[in-house]
Parts: C-alpha cells; sequence; structure tokens
C-alpha cells in the first residue's frame, strides 16, 4: 500500500505525524498549500497548527496562499487568527468577516496571475508549500488529489515542501492531470494548447526530493459543495442562455458544438450546464476552471465530449460516482494548473464562451462581482475576469433582485467595478436577455433595463436613465444620485422609494 | 512609376478619382478604413465625400470603423453629420462632441478587439473597405503606409475595396509590415511570436483582386503628431519611474535590459522613453501599439535594439528623418496588425512593460481613462486595456491635479472604472511613486495618498480615508461622500473646498 503510495524509497522515512509537521510552521513566515474551490486542499497540518495554536495560547501570524478557496480549513485558521494575510482567493464566511473588519490582509487576485506575480518576486518567497497528494512518484513527483491550482508553482517555488498523502482518494487520479509551467522568460514559448483535450505537460508535478522535509499521511476529505437546486429563477436564466445559444448556431455566429464553455461556481452557471443535457447541441467541450455536478451529468448524457478543468467541486454523492469511474473519465477529463486553465492565451485562442455571475450590474452593463455596497468583500474576481476578458462570448447572469426584492442587482451605478463595460456582451437575469455586442451605452443602457429589470425597480431606472440623459454625455448619469439606490438601502434597508 | 505602385497589371485600368470613388459609399453603409492614431488613413475618398455632402446637402449617414483615431477626417466627416456610429477609437474634439451629445454613437473598443467581433458576426458586415497604401504586388496584395491597423480584416472581410495610393509615401515602406491573420477558429494556432523582432507573417495584406473597385491616386499627408514637449512635471514622472527601474534591476527584479516596452501616447509617454537615452539600460526593446518621436530618439543613441508597433505617430520633423532613412530602420522595426501588437498572448508571454496615461485614479488604485467626470468621453480605453491587462508591470502616469488644480486626479472614487484595482501594479504622478503590488485595499489607499496626491488635496484624502474605515470592509467608502468631489466641481468649477 504504501510503496504504492510512496514510489520514491528514500521519501518513506519522511514521514512524520500532522502534529510533528506543524511546528514547521513559524509566525511571519509565507505558507502556500494546494487547494481551490475546497477540492484538494492540504488539511492535515494547517488544522493540527490550529489545534496547537488553539491548546497552547501561541501568537502565530502567516501569510497563506492558496489555488483558490479552500475548505473548513479557512474557518478553522481564522478562528485562531493565525492569517495574517491571504491570496487570491476565498469564500468563507469567518473569513470574508475578518477580511472585511480589516483584520487580514487580502489581495483579490485573478487567478491565473498569481503564477505571474510569484515569478516576478513581488509577493516575497515561499517557506514553505503544503500539498496534497495522490502519491508520490520514484523521482519524488508529487501526484495531486482533486484539484491543481497553483501547486506546481508553488512546489517550484518554496524552500521547502511538506506533502500530505491522502490514502482516501483513490490511486486512479494519477494520468488525470497534466502539468506544465510556462519557462520563465526571455525563454518563454506559446503554449501548445489548440484543442481542449491537448496533453502538454507532465502527469505529475516535478519536485526535488530533497526539498520534501516531510509526509503526512491523512484520511481528510475534502468538504462537499452544496449546490443550491435549480429554482424557478435560475431555470428560466438557464433557458434563456440556451434560446440565445441555438439563435447564434441558427445565424451561424456559433457552431453545433458551440464553443468551450466555461461556467463559474454557482447555481446559475450550474443550471445551465443541466440545461445542456436536454439540449440540441451534441459534442460539447468544457474549458473551465471548476467542474461542478452538472459535467458529470452531461458526461453521463453523452453531450460532453471532453472537459478540462483546474478542480472539480462536487456534491457528496457525486464524488463517490466520479472516484468510482475515474479509470473511465481520464480519457476525457484534464486537471491543469489554474495558469493554464484560466490563461488569456488559451482561452482566446479556443474562443470560450464564458459565463460568471455578478453581485450587481449597471445600466451601461459594468459588474461587479465582489463587492456588497462597494466596500464589503464577498468571495473575490476568482477566475472570473481570466475568463470574461479574454472569451469570444462573455455572459454574466444574476437575478434581478437580492434579498427578497430589497436590493435592485440592475442599479443606476455600479459600486465596485471587476468587469468594465469592454468586457461584456451578454447579460441574463429571470427577467431576459440583453445582447449588447456592439451598442453604444445609450443603447445599452435602454436595452439593460427593458430586458433585464425587475418591475419593482423598471420604472425608477428609467425615471434615471431619461434625467440623466438631460445632463448629456457618453455615459449620461447624475452624480449625486448614482450611488443613492446603496445610501438607500444602507438607510433603510430597502432600495425601494415608497 | 506607376508600375512600381500598381505591380498587378489588371488593376492599372482600375484608378479613379476620389470624386468618382466617393458615389461608392452609400447611406447606410458600414465603412471601414485605413488609419490608427492618425497615421495611415485613407483620406481622399472620404474627404471628397463630405465634400460632396456639403455641397448637395444629401443626407447621408454610415457606420465608420477604423484601426484607431483617424486625423482630420474624423473631424470632417463629422461636420457634415456622416457619421452615425463609429468604433473602436478616436480623439478628435469636433467628433467628441457629438459623441456627448449622443449624435453619434459610439463603441469604445479595446483595440485587439475588433478584428475578433468582426469575425464573430456581431459588428454587421462591412460593405466598403478604404484602404491607404504604399504599392500595391504583383498579386494584388497591398502594402500599407504608416500604419497597419485594422486593415489586414478589414480587407479579408469587406465586400469590395478601394485603395488609395499614396503618391508622398517612400517605396520603402515596403518590407516594413508584417501581416498576420489568426486562422478562423477552430482551426487557430498559437501566434508564432516569442521574440520582438519574430516575422510571422507575409510584407503585404493578401487581397482578391476582383474585390478592388477602385484605385485613387493621392497625395495627402498624415495629420502629424504634435506632442507636448516634457515639462517639469512629466520629467518628473519619468525620472521616478526610470529610477524605480533601476531599482528593480538591482533586487532581481527586471533584467538589464528591462522587458519589452509598451507606452501610450502622450507627453509622459515620450518622457519616459526619452529619458531612456541616457538611462543605464542598453539593448532596450519595443512591444507598442505607436511609435512616437522618442522611440527614434532611443534609436539615434544606440540604445533601442528593436521596435515593434502597429504605427508611427511622429512629428512632421520626425517624419522627414523616418522617411528618408527607412531602408535603415527596416532592419529595426516591424509595423503589425493592431491583432498582433496588442494581442494578450504576445503581450503575456513578452512580458511587457505597459505605460498609459489615466485621467484619474482613486485611491484604491481602480483607474479611469476615458470619462471626464463619469460621463464626457474623452477619447477612448484604446489599448490600454490590452496592454495593461496582460502585461508583466503595468503603470499608470497622471499629474496629480489638472486644471490648475481645480481638479484632483487622485479622487475617492473614480467616476468611472476602465482598469480595476486588479490590473494596476504601479501609479505615478509629479509628486511620487507607488507601488501598489501584492497590497490589499486599505494598505493601497495609504500609500496612494501619501505618495501621489497633490498637497491641495492631501488631507482632505486622509480625512475621507480615515472616516471611511470607521465604517469598514475590504475597500471602506462612504457612499454619499464618494462622488461628491466630482459634484462640487460641478457646481463651483473647483474640486477643493475652501
Ligand atoms: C457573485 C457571487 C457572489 C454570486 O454567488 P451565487 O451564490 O451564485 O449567487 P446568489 O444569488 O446566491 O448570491 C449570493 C449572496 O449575495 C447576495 N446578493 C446577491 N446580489 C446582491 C447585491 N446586488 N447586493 C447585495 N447582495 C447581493 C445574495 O442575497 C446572497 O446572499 P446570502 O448569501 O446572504 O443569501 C459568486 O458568483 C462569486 O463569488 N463570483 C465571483 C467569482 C467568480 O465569478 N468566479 C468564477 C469562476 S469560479
Ligand atoms: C487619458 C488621456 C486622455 C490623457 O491624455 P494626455 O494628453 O496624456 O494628458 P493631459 O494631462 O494633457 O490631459 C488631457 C486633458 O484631460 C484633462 N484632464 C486630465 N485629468 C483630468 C481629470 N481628472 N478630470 C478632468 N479632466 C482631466 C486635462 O486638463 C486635459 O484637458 P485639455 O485638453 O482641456 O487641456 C489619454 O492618455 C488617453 O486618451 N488615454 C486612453 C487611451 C490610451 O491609453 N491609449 C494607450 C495606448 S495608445
Amino acid at each position: 500500500m504504501l510503496e504504492q503510495r510512496i514510489r520514491h524509497t528514500g521519501l518513506r522515512s519522511r514521514i512524520v505525524s500532522a502534529e510533528e509537521a506543524q511546528q514547521w510552521v513559524k509566525d511571519g513566515m509565507t505558507i502556500a498549500v494546494s487547494g481551490f474551490t475546497k477540492s484538494g486542499d492540504a488539511k492535515a497540518v494547517l488544522q493540527a497548527l490550529a489545534k496547537r495554536v488553539e491548546q497552547t495560547g501561541d501568537k502565530l501570524r502567516i501569510n497563506l496562499y492558496s489555488g483558490a478557496s479552500l475548505g473548513e480549513t479557512d474557518t478553522i485558521l481564522c478562528e485562531q487568527q493565525i492569517i495574517a494575510r491571504r491570496l487570491p482567493y476565498q469564500s468563507e464566511p469567518r473569513l470574508r468577516k475578518s477580511i472585511n473588519l480589516g483584520e487580514v490582509q487580502y489581495t483579490d487576485q485573478h487567478l491565473s496571475h498569481t503564477a505571474e506575480l510569484l515569478r516576478s518576486g513581488c509577493l516575497g518567497d515561499i517557506d514553505l508549500a503544503i500539498i496534497e497528494a495522490t502519491a508520490i512518484t520514484e523521482t519524488g513527483g508529487i501526484i495531486p488529489t482533486s484539484s491543481v491550482g497553483n501547486s506546481p508553482i508553488f512546489v517550484e517555488r518554496a524552500k521547502r515542501v511538506i506533502v500530505e498523502i491522502n490514502l482516501n482518494t483513490p490511486i486512479e487520479f494519477e494520468g488525470l492531470h497534466d502539468i506544465y509551467l510556462p519557462k520563465d522568460r526571455p525563454n518563454r514559448l506559446p503554449i501548445p494548447i489548440t484543442k481542449v483535450s491537448d496533453r502538454i505537460g507532465t502527469p505529475d508535478i516535478p519536485c526535488n526530493p530533497d526539498k520534501i522535509i516531510g509526509i503526512v499521511l491523512s484520511r481528510h476529505t475534502d468538504t462537499p459543495s452544496n449546490i443550491v437546486p435549480a429554482d424557478r429563477d435560475t431555470q428560466r436564466m438557464a433557458e434563456y442562455i440556451l434560446d440565445f445559444f441555438e439563435h447564434e448556431v441558427r445565424h451561424g455566429r456559433l457552431p453545433h458544438n458551440l464553443a468551450p464553455l466555461q461556467s463559474g461556481v454557482g447555481s446559475v452557471s450550474n443550471a445551465v450546464l443541466s440545461g445542456l443535457c436536454n439540449a440540441p447541441f451534441e459534442n460539447l467541450e468544457i474549458y473551465t476552471e471548476v467542474m461542478q455536478d452538472a459535467v458529470f451529468e452531461l458526461f453521463q448524457s453523452g453531450k460532453v465530449a471532453f472537459a478540462s478543468a483546474s478542480s472539480f467541486t462536487l456534491s457528496k454523492s457525486m464524488t463517490e460516482h466520479v472516484n468510482a469511474s475515474l479509470s473511465k473519465y481520464r480519457e476525457k477529463i484534464i486537471l491543469r494548473p489554474q495558469e493554464i486553465s484560466n490563461h488569456p492565451e488559451v482561452v482566446r485562442r479556443l474562443g470560450v464562451i464564458a459565463i460568471n455571475t455578478a453581485l450587481e450590474v449597471d445600466i451601461y452593463g459594468n459588474v461587479n462581482s465582489t463587492h456588497v455596497s462597494g466596500t464589503h468583500m464577498m468571495n473575490g474576481i476568482g477566475g472570473s475576469g481570466d475568463f470574461a476578458r479574454n472569451a469570444a462570448l462573455t455572459i454574466f447572469v444574476t437575478k434581478s433582485i437580492a434579498k427578497d426584492g430589497r436590493i435592485s442587482s440592475i442599479v443606476p451605478f455600479v459600486t465596485h467595478v471587476d468587469h468594465s463595460e469592454h468586457d461584456v456582451d451578454i447579460v441574463v437575469t429571470e427577467q431576459g436577455i440583453a445582447d449588447l455586442r456592439g451598442l453604444a451605452p445609450r443603447e445599452r443602457a435602454t436595452v439593460m433595463i427593458e430586458k433585464l429589470a425587475h418591475p419593482f425597480y423598471k420604472d425608477e431606472l428609467l425615471y434615471y436613465f431619461n434625467r440623466a440623459l438631460t445632463y448629456g454625455g457618453h455615459t449620461p448619469h447624475i452624480l449625486e444620485e448614482a450611488l443613492s439606490w446603496h445610501k438607500r438601502f444602507a438607510d433603510t434597508g430597502d432600495m425601494r422609494q415608497f
């Protein structure tokens, strides 16, 4: 058993307990961990660290870098006030709270950028990388588990590495991953992906065995994703998008198998992909960062030819199905480093269709994906910008209202811009779909309000826009009212004027 | 003479006057023209059209697509109200006015995106392309003049083509250009540029001769660029940037020849490049969209090894120098389609250093490059987003104040976002330089205010930030005050509170 999991004979002697390993983490260190949308995150050592801090009352603060969000480890570390600085993404309520209190310095980054910023030297040194693995190869190579994330660049850059061999992960994970790191400049070459299914790297993360200071055996399971089932609204949004795809195919603007699809986490994205199970498209391809349950439903219905991502984010039951069928899926799936799954070069070359969720959109098509009321961080930009900016077709979805109608997600002026008007093609709410391609701002506003706004807010949006027109300008606004809806919500708990 | 300019014998019979050619332009057509930052724009036919409209009172409105800004042709057409829709960039006061009045529908686009949007079919058909040329080859290929811009995609997509052979352009332009169009998907391949100097295409724009319905001989000259000479402030900004480069080289974060430089139009960019003439860097490379005078000063001082762009924007005297020395410069210069000069794939691969100008920047690093007071279009985003988003190092410059201090260019909240906080590394004013890399928003605000704000506004910015902190959040703001500085300027003509 262990021979299979640790094939490099010299490394078998480095097995330590999580409790021993956590002692290598010192105050002020930068720790880089595997993990992407709660999958494949290194759990054992950091949770043991949190326990130590809780028990001893030690004061210890670290910079924590990851692929994307970790599971409960983010929460546990945050409760012990261990995280001083965090990047590039998170989605845990407890951590979010600390970020918004200014207790944790959070650098919200495009997920394809972190590797580059590490290379450039401006994120400092990585003292220790902790990587969850299925196995270690004969040469010390690390086989990841359910995500690749930033692990390859972390292993390359870290001074020392701890590997957490997760004995609960099926050994069949080996061969699923495709590890490729662009060379340092000026020797960088084109990334040779021209098809979603192209394998361009190695199945393992190359690692000098001397760097591996300890191996921890663990049996922690990933925090399962709890996908909210589609409701009437998300269902309707999915239908608008599928109708739109059919329309584009009819007009020769999309081929019959569409284009490689990216879809962000969340229930709408999942509903759109589920909807494709019964839509008249075949041989679909997925080029995304996270595979949710729906991707495997599409495989089961024979609709998808190939899927590439950086991680799985699956429900408990789908995890069981996938883990039991890995050898079958290995021919049809690749997990890549997030630098590659999200790389502008590849996204643009393949002509991806990107579907991501907005918190709010303004009447001119500017999108806020991150900041509630412009100030409070929700999760982070994640990969939405990597895809939205470079996709051939960029779609944003959002329900037209939030909090039972007390908030309109279509507003005069967004309180934060993550995706500018230049990057947004299509916006969808449960009210309708707005095609903004080629339109000037005044034209966009008319379509946005007409198609997307909730009846609670439509008249008031029109009233704003029409008065703004009297002030003139390419993008008319009434500056003193632009943010008044958000202010009203802060004061009264409702954006509506009664 | 004409044999050299029109080498395809069959085409010589298609020579017509500009007055004849303008009759092919009909009401409602989409006309696509060569031209990028006032260089190499097709001038003769459209100016003849304007004259006809002026003389006859004909009502005629067209959609006008170009590479980037045209010279006086934009003004002349606008005066006759011929332009119904314009994209992707402009910079003429008369046209700007019509756009801000809502008379011209202007779609402000990333300059690398227009070709893709044409391929996708969402910008409609091109009825007629009008391309300024140095010559036509034996096979009908079109040799551009001082810019390439979008001409290759226009020629490929247009139903019909008019060529304006400009007899004033030196025949030595031939061989300077490198024309490459990515293939349609799914057959698209990596763009094989790995060095600034790589030639990957043909010297001419391939064109089916049957499409060329007319050839006009012209002698119009490009509208010369009038670069504002460096003043004390721009000089100081250039010095901060050059010191920063030296600092990065000392710390091993940049090599001795830096990295391929992109620099936007404008006096600061020009001053930075000029400053490099006396800086301790050698073998510099330029990968940009526009070459201003300073690039040639750098060539003259032996500092630059190679320069790639999509156009020249030169003063009258520098134009004379360059035109007389083209055969010498041809070994060291390439002019490319703007899709390639600005392509995210190449910009990221080469690790470009991007320097562009902001109108205003907020305390968290969000940049407005386009909208005065959030409503009135200045020029457009141009290529700034193509570069800023994908560069290895993204720098924005702006004077800390405008209009004699009545406007602060560092504000609590920008009125429009073209480049989000995720994409901005360094901001420079004449007051100092702020390095935002790796910082969280609250940290950024402190540095921005401290280093960049003008003394007129520093205390008030600090006062805003400190009170915003009491409201909390990842990115603290006071919503009801966020835009109040702009409102105050609108009401009183001054952002300062007296
Ligand atoms: C934008 C994002 C937060 C939406 O999440 P979601 O779960 O799909 O959407 P929901 O509609 O359930 O909204 C989530 C919460 O935001 C609230 N919300 C939605 N719109 C809001 C608005 N305009 N103002 C304030 N709150 C709003 C909802 O009420 C809900 O609150 P709750 O958690 O208290 O119930 C999420 O998609 C995200 O983090 N995106 C950025 C990262 C990304 O796009 N990655 C893509 C690649 S994976
Ligand atoms: C932003 C941009 C307009 C700055 O232009 P510039 O000529 O370098 O800068 P200036 O400081 O001279 O400012 C231009 C005008 O804007 C005004 N201005 C500057 N900051 C301002 C502000 N914050 N609010 C209002 N007006 C402002 C100046 O007063 C000046 O006005 P004037 O023409 O009436 O004198 C210009 O760089 C641009 O259009 N950028 C977007 C496109 C781009 O970056 N392309 C890059 C690739 S080429």
